[in-house]
Protein backbone atom coordinates (compact mmCIF):
# COMPACT_ATOMS: atom_id res chain seq x y z
CA UNK A 1 0.00 0.00 0.00
CA UNK A 2 1.60 3.24 -0.81
CA UNK A 3 1.39 6.35 1.42
CA UNK A 4 -1.20 8.27 -0.64
CA UNK A 5 -3.66 5.51 -0.58
CA UNK A 6 -3.07 4.49 3.15
CA UNK A 7 -4.36 8.76 3.08
CA UNK A 8 -6.78 8.23 1.31
CA UNK A 9 -8.10 5.36 3.50
CA UNK A 10 -7.40 6.98 6.97
CA UNK A 11 -9.47 10.29 5.76
CA UNK A 12 -12.41 8.08 4.57
CA UNK A 13 -12.27 5.95 7.83
CA UNK A 14 -12.44 9.36 10.08
CA UNK A 15 -15.10 10.50 7.93
CA UNK A 16 -16.75 7.42 9.03
CA UNK A 17 -16.16 7.95 12.49
CA UNK A 18 -17.51 11.66 12.75
CA UNK A 19 -20.50 10.23 10.96
CA UNK A 20 -21.13 7.82 13.25
CA UNK A 21 -20.21 10.26 16.25
CA UNK A 22 -22.83 12.69 14.65
CA UNK A 23 -25.77 10.19 14.40
CA UNK A 24 -25.10 9.25 18.21
CA UNK A 25 -25.24 12.35 19.31
CA UNK A 26 -28.56 12.89 17.33
CA UNK A 27 -30.01 9.96 18.85
CA UNK A 28 -28.89 11.21 22.22
CA UNK A 29 -32.10 10.62 24.57
CA UNK A 30 -33.16 14.44 24.76
CA UNK A 31 -35.93 14.84 26.77
CA UNK A 32 -39.05 16.13 25.01
CA UNK A 33 -39.47 20.20 24.89
CA UNK A 34 -40.02 22.64 26.38
CA UNK A 35 -37.51 21.65 29.33
CA UNK A 36 -35.21 24.04 31.47
CA UNK A 37 -31.95 22.79 32.48
CA UNK A 38 -32.58 20.49 35.32
CA UNK A 39 -35.48 18.49 33.05
CA UNK A 40 -38.50 20.34 34.46
CA UNK A 41 -41.03 21.65 31.70
CA UNK A 42 -40.34 25.44 32.14
CA UNK A 43 -44.43 25.86 32.82
CA UNK A 44 -44.64 23.61 35.78
CA UNK A 45 -45.01 25.58 39.46
CA UNK A 46 -42.76 23.49 41.36
CA UNK A 47 -43.29 23.30 45.49
CA UNK A 48 -41.33 21.82 48.42
CA UNK A 49 -44.49 20.45 50.91
CA UNK A 50 -47.42 22.10 51.63
CA UNK A 51 -48.60 25.22 53.63
CA UNK A 52 -50.74 23.29 56.12
CA UNK A 53 -48.24 21.23 56.98
CA UNK A 54 -46.07 24.71 57.14
CA UNK A 55 -49.03 26.23 59.75
CA UNK A 56 -48.95 23.53 61.28
CA UNK A 57 -44.87 23.96 62.82
CA UNK A 58 -43.17 21.58 60.27
CA UNK A 59 -40.11 24.60 59.56
CA UNK A 60 -37.12 22.05 59.34
CA UNK A 61 -35.77 22.59 55.88
CA UNK A 62 -36.45 19.13 53.10
CA UNK A 63 -34.89 20.35 49.85
CA UNK A 64 -31.54 22.58 49.32
CA UNK A 65 -32.22 25.90 47.47
CA UNK A 66 -29.56 24.78 44.72
CA UNK A 67 -31.88 21.53 44.13
CA UNK A 68 -35.04 23.98 44.34
CA UNK A 69 -33.36 26.06 41.73
CA UNK A 70 -33.26 23.17 39.53
CA UNK A 71 -37.24 23.99 39.42
CA UNK A 72 -36.77 27.60 38.43
CA UNK A 73 -35.31 30.84 38.35
CA UNK A 74 -38.39 32.78 40.07
CA UNK A 75 -40.15 31.78 43.35
CA UNK A 76 -41.06 32.46 47.01
CA UNK A 77 -40.24 30.15 50.39
CA UNK A 78 -38.79 30.47 53.27
CA UNK A 79 -35.68 29.61 55.51
CA UNK A 80 -35.05 26.58 57.40
CA UNK A 81 -36.80 26.66 60.66
CA UNK A 82 -38.75 29.87 59.85
CA UNK A 83 -34.74 31.96 59.14
CA UNK A 84 -36.17 34.24 56.75
CA UNK A 85 -38.65 34.69 53.80
CA UNK A 86 -37.00 33.81 50.80
CA UNK A 87 -37.09 35.57 47.43
CA UNK A 88 -35.98 34.34 44.09
CA UNK A 89 -36.21 36.70 40.88
CA UNK A 90 -33.68 36.60 37.58
CA UNK A 91 -32.30 33.25 39.20
CA UNK A 92 -30.21 35.16 42.51
CA UNK A 93 -32.14 33.90 45.20
CA UNK A 94 -32.22 35.66 48.95
CA UNK A 95 -33.78 35.22 52.39
CA UNK A 96 -35.23 38.34 53.83
CA UNK A 97 -34.15 37.97 57.59
CA UNK A 98 -35.84 39.53 60.63
CA UNK A 99 -32.88 41.60 60.79
CA UNK A 100 -34.76 43.35 58.03
CA UNK A 101 -31.76 42.86 55.38
CA UNK A 102 -31.41 40.53 52.10
CA UNK A 103 -28.79 37.93 52.40
CA UNK A 104 -27.78 35.59 48.81
CA UNK A 105 -29.04 31.59 50.66
CA UNK A 106 -26.63 28.90 51.09
CA UNK A 107 -27.39 26.47 48.39
CA UNK A 108 -26.54 23.83 51.13
CA UNK A 109 -29.05 25.33 53.32
CA UNK A 110 -32.58 24.30 52.56
CA UNK A 111 -36.09 25.30 53.32
CA UNK A 112 -39.57 23.88 54.46
CA UNK A 113 -41.79 25.40 51.77
CA UNK A 114 -40.99 27.45 48.74
CA UNK A 115 -42.41 27.54 45.07
CA UNK A 116 -40.70 27.89 42.04
CA UNK A 117 -40.95 28.32 38.28
CA UNK A 118 -38.69 29.54 35.42
CA UNK A 119 -40.66 32.76 34.62
CA UNK A 120 -41.39 33.69 30.76
CA UNK A 121 -44.26 36.15 30.79
CA UNK A 122 -47.30 35.79 29.05
CA UNK A 123 -49.01 38.70 29.42
CA UNK A 124 -47.86 42.19 31.08
CA UNK A 125 -50.60 44.37 32.58
CA UNK A 126 -49.20 48.23 32.35
CA UNK A 127 -49.97 50.39 35.76
CA UNK A 128 -49.66 54.13 35.21
CA UNK A 129 -51.95 55.29 38.14
CA UNK A 130 -50.95 55.08 41.55
CA UNK A 131 -52.90 51.82 43.61
CA UNK A 132 -53.05 50.38 46.49
CA UNK A 133 -52.01 45.97 46.80
CA UNK A 134 -55.98 45.20 46.48
CA UNK A 135 -56.49 47.74 43.69
CA UNK A 136 -53.61 46.09 41.94
CA UNK A 137 -55.04 42.53 42.84
CA UNK A 138 -58.20 43.30 41.30
CA UNK A 139 -56.95 44.86 38.32
CA UNK A 140 -54.42 41.70 37.44
CA UNK A 141 -57.06 39.28 38.52
CA UNK A 142 -59.18 40.68 35.93
CA UNK A 143 -56.94 39.60 33.40
CA UNK A 144 -56.22 36.26 34.93
CA UNK A 145 -57.62 33.60 31.88
CA UNK A 146 -59.22 31.18 34.06
CA UNK A 147 -59.82 31.05 37.96
CA UNK A 148 -58.63 27.02 38.28
CA UNK A 149 -54.74 27.64 36.77
CA UNK A 150 -51.88 28.64 38.89
CA UNK A 151 -50.19 32.37 37.58
CA UNK A 152 -46.71 33.31 38.65
CA UNK A 153 -46.42 37.02 39.36
CA UNK A 154 -43.77 40.06 39.16
CA UNK A 155 -44.48 43.30 39.50
CA UNK A 156 -41.48 45.75 38.94
CA UNK A 157 -41.85 49.29 39.86
CA UNK A 158 -41.45 52.38 41.60
CA UNK A 159 -43.15 51.91 45.61
CA UNK A 160 -44.19 55.15 47.65
CA UNK A 161 -45.02 53.05 50.29
CA UNK A 162 -44.36 49.77 51.10
CA UNK A 163 -45.05 47.12 53.47
CA UNK A 164 -42.89 44.05 54.65
CA UNK A 165 -42.72 41.52 57.20
CA UNK A 166 -40.32 38.63 58.27
CA UNK A 167 -39.70 36.49 61.32
CA UNK A 168 -37.11 34.89 63.28
CA UNK A 169 -35.63 31.48 63.36
CA UNK A 170 -37.72 29.00 65.28
CA UNK A 171 -36.33 26.58 68.48
CA UNK A 172 -37.90 23.22 68.81
CA UNK A 173 -41.19 22.26 70.02
CA UNK A 174 -41.80 24.61 67.15
CA UNK A 175 -44.97 26.80 67.51
CA UNK A 176 -47.69 27.12 65.14
CA UNK A 177 -46.95 29.65 62.08
CA UNK A 178 -49.39 31.83 63.48
CA UNK A 179 -48.40 32.28 67.07
CA UNK A 180 -44.79 33.28 65.09
CA UNK A 181 -46.44 35.96 62.91
CA UNK A 182 -48.15 37.45 65.93
CA UNK A 183 -44.42 38.90 66.79
CA UNK A 184 -43.54 39.36 63.37
CA UNK A 185 -41.36 42.24 62.56
CA UNK A 186 -42.77 44.70 60.42
CA UNK A 187 -40.56 46.86 57.83
CA UNK A 188 -41.98 49.95 56.31
CA UNK A 189 -40.33 51.25 53.12
CA UNK A 190 -40.90 54.79 51.83
CA UNK A 191 -39.86 55.36 48.06
CA UNK A 192 -38.27 52.41 46.66
CA UNK A 193 -38.03 50.55 43.65
CA UNK A 194 -38.30 47.15 43.52
CA UNK A 195 -39.53 43.88 42.59
CA UNK A 196 -42.50 41.96 44.22
CA UNK A 197 -42.25 38.33 43.24
CA UNK A 198 -45.11 35.52 43.62
CA UNK A 199 -48.02 33.29 42.86
CA UNK A 200 -52.13 33.73 42.13
CA UNK A 201 -53.05 30.05 43.73
CA UNK A 202 -56.78 28.35 42.77
CA UNK A 203 -59.35 27.43 45.36
CA UNK A 204 -58.09 24.17 43.98
CA UNK A 205 -55.09 24.10 45.43
CA UNK A 206 -56.66 24.98 49.04
CA UNK A 207 -54.39 23.45 52.02
CA UNK A 208 -51.44 23.02 49.77
CA UNK A 209 -50.72 26.47 48.82
CA UNK A 210 -52.62 29.89 49.75
CA UNK A 211 -55.43 30.54 47.49
CA UNK A 212 -55.06 33.76 45.97
CA UNK A 213 -52.05 36.47 45.91
CA UNK A 214 -48.58 35.54 47.89
CA UNK A 215 -45.97 37.91 47.65
CA UNK A 216 -42.96 38.73 48.38
CA UNK A 217 -40.70 42.20 47.94
CA UNK A 218 -37.33 42.78 47.42
CA UNK A 219 -35.48 45.98 45.92
CA UNK A 220 -33.53 47.00 43.28
CA UNK A 221 -29.89 46.92 44.99
CA UNK A 222 -31.28 44.04 46.44
CA UNK A 223 -30.31 44.59 50.47
CA UNK A 224 -34.44 45.00 51.53
CA UNK A 225 -37.70 43.78 51.07
CA UNK A 226 -39.81 41.01 52.82
CA UNK A 227 -43.50 38.86 52.66
CA UNK A 228 -45.32 41.90 51.21
CA UNK A 229 -48.18 43.17 53.72
CA UNK A 230 -49.28 46.00 51.80
CA UNK A 231 -48.28 48.48 49.35
CA UNK A 232 -48.76 51.75 47.09
CA UNK A 233 -47.30 51.41 43.79
CA UNK A 234 -46.66 54.21 41.94
CA UNK A 235 -46.25 52.96 38.36
CA UNK A 236 -44.84 49.79 37.09
CA UNK A 237 -45.72 46.93 35.32
CA UNK A 238 -47.30 43.47 36.42
CA UNK A 239 -46.04 40.21 34.13
CA UNK A 240 -48.13 36.89 34.29
CA UNK A 241 -46.91 33.58 33.67
CA UNK A 242 -49.71 31.15 33.59
CA UNK A 243 -48.16 27.71 34.64
CA UNK A 244 -50.70 24.84 33.43
CA UNK A 245 -48.33 21.76 35.14
CA UNK A 246 -48.06 21.99 39.65
CA UNK A 247 -45.59 19.88 40.77
CA UNK A 248 -45.53 18.92 44.54
CA UNK A 249 -42.22 17.54 46.71
CA UNK A 250 -43.61 15.98 49.67
CA UNK A 251 -40.93 15.24 52.56
CA UNK A 252 -39.71 12.12 52.50
CA UNK A 253 -38.86 12.48 56.25
CA UNK A 254 -38.90 14.43 59.60
CA UNK A 255 -42.29 16.07 60.73
CA UNK A 256 -44.07 16.04 57.45
CA UNK A 257 -44.88 12.45 57.80
CA UNK A 258 -46.76 12.61 60.71
CA UNK A 259 -48.57 16.00 60.81
CA UNK A 260 -52.50 15.89 60.68
CA UNK A 261 -53.24 17.09 57.38
CA UNK A 262 -57.10 16.23 57.31
CA UNK A 263 -58.35 19.77 58.66
CA UNK A 264 -59.31 22.81 57.70
CA UNK A 265 -56.92 25.42 57.94
CA UNK A 266 -58.26 28.53 56.39
CA UNK A 267 -58.63 30.60 59.85
CA UNK A 268 -54.47 29.98 60.57
CA UNK A 269 -54.21 31.00 57.33
CA UNK A 270 -56.02 34.34 57.55
CA UNK A 271 -54.10 35.03 60.83
CA UNK A 272 -50.68 34.23 59.13
CA UNK A 273 -51.34 36.33 55.53
CA UNK B 1 4.94 17.45 2.00
CA UNK B 2 5.54 13.36 1.79
CA UNK B 3 2.94 10.89 1.68
CA UNK B 4 4.28 9.84 5.27
CA UNK B 5 4.01 13.09 6.40
CA UNK B 6 0.60 14.24 5.67
CA UNK B 7 -0.59 10.75 6.49
CA UNK B 8 0.48 11.88 10.15
CA UNK B 9 -1.52 14.91 9.52
CA UNK B 10 -4.38 13.68 8.27
CA UNK B 11 -4.72 10.71 11.30
CA UNK B 12 -4.03 14.01 14.22
CA UNK B 13 -6.58 16.18 12.65
CA UNK B 14 -8.98 13.15 12.52
CA UNK B 15 -8.48 11.97 16.13
CA UNK B 16 -8.97 16.12 17.52
CA UNK B 17 -12.16 16.17 15.60
CA UNK B 18 -13.31 12.75 16.57
CA UNK B 19 -12.10 13.82 20.45
CA UNK B 20 -14.29 17.31 19.79
CA UNK B 21 -17.40 15.20 18.49
CA UNK B 22 -17.13 13.49 21.69
CA UNK B 23 -16.67 16.50 24.29
CA UNK B 24 -19.76 17.35 22.11
CA UNK B 25 -21.49 14.04 23.19
CA UNK B 26 -20.50 14.25 26.66
CA UNK B 27 -21.77 17.80 27.38
CA UNK B 28 -24.88 17.28 25.56
CA UNK B 29 -27.85 18.68 27.96
CA UNK B 30 -29.06 15.40 29.74
CA UNK B 31 -31.54 15.80 32.16
CA UNK B 32 -30.30 14.87 35.98
CA UNK B 33 -31.24 11.48 37.25
CA UNK B 34 -33.65 10.06 37.50
CA UNK B 35 -35.67 9.70 34.68
CA UNK B 36 -37.63 7.84 32.81
CA UNK B 37 -37.96 7.85 28.75
CA UNK B 38 -40.02 11.08 29.23
CA UNK B 39 -38.10 13.07 31.25
CA UNK B 40 -40.48 12.56 33.99
CA UNK B 41 -39.06 11.00 37.53
CA UNK B 42 -40.58 7.73 37.92
CA UNK B 43 -41.21 8.46 41.64
CA UNK B 44 -43.79 11.00 40.65
CA UNK B 45 -47.74 10.53 40.68
CA UNK B 46 -48.73 12.47 37.42
CA UNK B 47 -52.40 13.62 37.32
CA UNK B 48 -54.11 15.38 34.57
CA UNK B 49 -56.95 17.76 35.64
CA UNK B 50 -58.94 17.12 38.70
CA UNK B 51 -62.15 14.95 40.41
CA UNK B 52 -64.13 18.24 41.38
CA UNK B 53 -64.08 18.94 37.84
CA UNK B 54 -64.88 16.05 36.73
CA UNK B 55 -67.40 15.07 39.29
CA UNK B 56 -68.77 18.56 37.89
CA UNK B 57 -69.23 17.12 34.20
CA UNK B 58 -65.53 18.33 32.58
CA UNK B 59 -65.90 15.01 30.43
CA UNK B 60 -63.86 16.48 27.35
CA UNK B 61 -60.25 14.07 27.27
CA UNK B 62 -57.26 17.18 27.77
CA UNK B 63 -54.90 14.63 26.98
CA UNK B 64 -53.97 11.76 24.36
CA UNK B 65 -53.27 8.53 25.79
CA UNK B 66 -49.83 8.66 24.32
CA UNK B 67 -48.88 11.38 26.25
CA UNK B 68 -50.29 10.20 29.52
CA UNK B 69 -48.14 6.88 29.03
CA UNK B 70 -44.94 9.38 29.11
CA UNK B 71 -45.43 9.61 32.02
CA UNK B 72 -45.94 5.97 33.74
CA UNK B 73 -46.58 2.79 32.87
CA UNK B 74 -49.38 1.71 35.85
CA UNK B 75 -52.57 3.86 36.02
CA UNK B 76 -56.20 4.80 36.09
CA UNK B 77 -58.64 7.06 34.98
CA UNK B 78 -61.15 7.10 31.86
CA UNK B 79 -61.87 7.50 28.51
CA UNK B 80 -63.36 10.58 26.85
CA UNK B 81 -66.72 12.00 27.48
CA UNK B 82 -66.25 9.07 30.28
CA UNK B 83 -66.25 6.58 27.62
CA UNK B 84 -64.74 3.33 29.82
CA UNK B 85 -62.60 3.24 33.16
CA UNK B 86 -59.07 3.16 32.27
CA UNK B 87 -56.45 0.96 33.41
CA UNK B 88 -52.50 1.20 32.58
CA UNK B 89 -50.55 -2.10 33.86
CA UNK B 90 -47.11 -3.01 32.66
CA UNK B 91 -47.17 -0.78 30.21
CA UNK B 92 -50.21 -1.63 28.82
CA UNK B 93 -53.71 0.90 28.48
CA UNK B 94 -57.43 -0.66 28.16
CA UNK B 95 -60.78 0.79 28.42
CA UNK B 96 -63.48 -1.02 29.86
CA UNK B 97 -66.55 -0.03 28.46
CA UNK B 98 -69.84 -0.07 29.49
CA UNK B 99 -69.97 -3.94 27.51
CA UNK B 100 -67.65 -4.62 30.48
CA UNK B 101 -64.90 -5.62 27.72
CA UNK B 102 -61.67 -4.58 27.78
CA UNK B 103 -60.31 -2.77 24.76
CA UNK B 104 -56.58 -1.44 23.93
CA UNK B 105 -56.34 2.68 23.59
CA UNK B 106 -56.11 4.43 21.00
CA UNK B 107 -52.90 6.52 21.48
CA UNK B 108 -54.45 9.51 19.81
CA UNK B 109 -57.77 9.63 22.16
CA UNK B 110 -58.06 11.37 24.63
CA UNK B 111 -58.68 11.21 28.48
CA UNK B 112 -60.38 13.84 30.71
CA UNK B 113 -59.02 12.56 34.20
CA UNK B 114 -56.01 10.10 34.87
CA UNK B 115 -53.03 9.50 37.10
CA UNK B 116 -50.17 7.49 35.91
CA UNK B 117 -46.66 6.57 37.39
CA UNK B 118 -43.95 4.22 36.56
CA UNK B 119 -44.45 1.31 39.09
CA UNK B 120 -41.39 0.21 40.88
CA UNK B 121 -42.44 -2.03 44.55
CA UNK B 122 -41.32 -0.34 47.59
CA UNK B 123 -43.18 -2.87 49.66
CA UNK B 124 -45.00 -6.25 49.29
CA UNK B 125 -48.25 -7.19 51.37
CA UNK B 126 -48.52 -10.97 51.30
CA UNK B 127 -52.03 -12.14 51.24
CA UNK B 128 -52.53 -15.70 52.08
CA UNK B 129 -56.36 -16.06 53.53
CA UNK B 130 -59.28 -14.55 52.05
CA UNK B 131 -60.87 -11.05 52.80
CA UNK B 132 -63.26 -8.47 51.35
CA UNK B 133 -62.07 -4.81 50.23
CA UNK B 134 -62.45 -3.40 53.56
CA UNK B 135 -60.10 -5.85 54.78
CA UNK B 136 -57.65 -5.50 52.52
CA UNK B 137 -57.85 -1.80 52.64
CA UNK B 138 -56.91 -1.87 55.92
CA UNK B 139 -54.27 -4.84 56.02
CA UNK B 140 -52.41 -2.45 53.98
CA UNK B 141 -53.47 1.09 55.13
CA UNK B 142 -51.32 -0.57 58.13
CA UNK B 143 -48.38 -0.44 56.23
CA UNK B 144 -48.32 2.48 54.96
CA UNK B 145 -44.98 4.94 56.25
CA UNK B 146 -47.46 7.64 56.48
CA UNK B 147 -50.46 9.43 56.08
CA UNK B 148 -49.85 12.44 53.47
CA UNK B 149 -47.88 10.47 50.77
CA UNK B 150 -49.59 9.28 47.65
CA UNK B 151 -48.83 5.59 47.14
CA UNK B 152 -49.32 3.60 43.89
CA UNK B 153 -51.28 -0.01 44.64
CA UNK B 154 -51.21 -2.83 42.37
CA UNK B 155 -52.90 -6.19 43.93
CA UNK B 156 -52.38 -9.26 41.85
CA UNK B 157 -54.45 -12.35 42.79
CA UNK B 158 -57.47 -14.38 42.57
CA UNK B 159 -60.93 -12.93 43.33
CA UNK B 160 -63.67 -15.50 44.15
CA UNK B 161 -66.17 -12.76 43.62
CA UNK B 162 -65.14 -9.15 42.52
CA UNK B 163 -67.79 -6.74 41.53
CA UNK B 164 -67.08 -3.70 38.94
CA UNK B 165 -68.99 -1.13 36.90
CA UNK B 166 -68.84 1.24 33.76
CA UNK B 167 -70.42 3.92 32.19
CA UNK B 168 -71.45 5.10 28.72
CA UNK B 169 -70.12 7.59 26.64
CA UNK B 170 -71.61 10.91 27.49
CA UNK B 171 -73.40 13.80 25.25
CA UNK B 172 -73.28 17.43 26.29
CA UNK B 173 -74.58 19.32 27.69
CA UNK B 174 -72.96 16.41 30.53
CA UNK B 175 -74.71 15.91 33.56
CA UNK B 176 -73.05 15.91 36.55
CA UNK B 177 -71.11 12.50 37.74
CA UNK B 178 -73.04 11.79 40.97
CA UNK B 179 -75.93 11.33 38.17
CA UNK B 180 -74.77 9.44 35.59
CA UNK B 181 -73.14 6.91 37.91
CA UNK B 182 -76.68 6.20 39.44
CA UNK B 183 -77.00 4.36 35.96
CA UNK B 184 -73.62 2.90 36.00
CA UNK B 185 -73.63 -0.79 34.60
CA UNK B 186 -72.32 -3.48 37.11
CA UNK B 187 -70.54 -6.26 36.10
CA UNK B 188 -69.85 -9.75 38.63
CA UNK B 189 -67.13 -11.51 38.12
CA UNK B 190 -66.52 -14.75 39.54
CA UNK B 191 -63.63 -16.56 39.85
CA UNK B 192 -60.98 -14.88 37.97
CA UNK B 193 -57.37 -13.67 38.28
CA UNK B 194 -56.15 -10.43 37.74
CA UNK B 195 -54.75 -7.30 38.97
CA UNK B 196 -56.63 -4.34 40.37
CA UNK B 197 -54.40 -1.34 39.96
CA UNK B 198 -54.94 2.29 41.78
CA UNK B 199 -54.06 5.02 44.40
CA UNK B 200 -53.83 6.07 47.58
CA UNK B 201 -54.17 9.39 48.04
CA UNK B 202 -53.48 11.36 50.92
CA UNK B 203 -55.78 13.92 52.56
CA UNK B 204 -54.53 17.18 51.63
CA UNK B 205 -55.00 16.30 47.70
CA UNK B 206 -59.19 16.55 48.42
CA UNK B 207 -60.88 17.70 45.62
CA UNK B 208 -58.26 17.38 43.32
CA UNK B 209 -58.15 13.41 43.50
CA UNK B 210 -59.85 10.70 45.51
CA UNK B 211 -58.74 10.50 49.11
CA UNK B 212 -58.10 6.56 50.67
CA UNK B 213 -58.04 4.06 47.41
CA UNK B 214 -59.51 4.56 44.52
CA UNK B 215 -59.04 0.47 42.06
CA UNK B 216 -59.70 -0.19 38.92
CA UNK B 217 -59.66 -4.00 37.64
CA UNK B 218 -58.78 -6.26 34.55
CA UNK B 219 -58.35 -10.14 34.57
CA UNK B 220 -55.14 -11.88 33.33
CA UNK B 221 -56.46 -12.58 29.80
CA UNK B 222 -57.20 -8.60 29.45
CA UNK B 223 -60.64 -8.90 28.52
CA UNK B 224 -62.69 -8.06 31.65
CA UNK B 225 -62.77 -5.81 34.49
CA UNK B 226 -63.89 -1.86 35.33
CA UNK B 227 -64.07 0.51 38.04
CA UNK B 228 -63.53 -1.87 41.77
CA UNK B 229 -66.87 -1.73 43.87
CA UNK B 230 -66.61 -5.14 45.75
CA UNK B 231 -64.13 -7.71 46.04
CA UNK B 232 -63.10 -10.90 47.68
CA UNK B 233 -59.10 -11.35 47.49
CA UNK B 234 -58.86 -15.50 48.09
CA UNK B 235 -54.79 -14.93 47.89
CA UNK B 236 -52.29 -12.49 46.36
CA UNK B 237 -49.74 -10.07 46.33
CA UNK B 238 -50.48 -6.56 46.90
CA UNK B 239 -47.37 -3.86 46.11
CA UNK B 240 -46.96 -0.34 47.08
CA UNK B 241 -45.02 2.43 45.20
CA UNK B 242 -44.46 5.85 47.72
CA UNK B 243 -44.19 8.37 45.31
CA UNK B 244 -42.94 11.69 46.94
CA UNK B 245 -43.71 13.51 43.90
CA UNK B 246 -46.97 14.70 42.90
CA UNK B 247 -47.74 16.76 39.18
CA UNK B 248 -50.56 17.97 38.12
CA UNK B 249 -51.02 18.92 34.29
CA UNK B 250 -54.23 21.06 33.98
CA UNK B 251 -56.05 21.65 30.79
CA UNK B 252 -55.28 24.68 29.22
CA UNK B 253 -58.60 25.15 27.45
CA UNK B 254 -62.92 23.83 27.42
CA UNK B 255 -64.95 23.48 30.26
CA UNK B 256 -61.98 23.54 32.60
CA UNK B 257 -60.99 27.16 32.67
CA UNK B 258 -64.46 28.28 34.13
CA UNK B 259 -65.94 25.22 36.39
CA UNK B 260 -66.81 26.10 39.82
CA UNK B 261 -63.67 24.57 41.73
CA UNK B 262 -64.00 26.23 45.37
CA UNK B 263 -67.01 24.54 46.82
CA UNK B 264 -66.81 20.80 48.74
CA UNK B 265 -67.97 18.08 47.03
CA UNK B 266 -67.09 15.64 49.23
CA UNK B 267 -70.78 14.29 49.08
CA UNK B 268 -70.70 13.89 45.54
CA UNK B 269 -67.73 11.90 45.85
CA UNK B 270 -69.20 9.74 47.96
CA UNK B 271 -72.18 9.12 45.79
CA UNK B 272 -69.54 7.95 42.97
CA UNK B 273 -67.23 5.64 44.57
Amino acid sequence: MTGDRLLRYAVVAAAFLLVGACIGLAVAPFPAAPVSEGGADRDTLFQVSTIDALLQGTYDGSMTFDELARHGDFGIGCGDRLDGELIGVDGEWYLIRVDGRAYPVDGDATTPFAAATFFDSDMTVAIDEPMNLAALESRVQAELPSKNLFYAIRVDGTFPHLVTRSVPAQEKPYPRLADVTANQTVFTLENVTGTAVGFWTPDLAEGINVPGYHLHFITDDRTAGGHVLDMILAEGTVQVDTTMNFTMALPSGGDFLTVDLSGDLSEDLEQVE
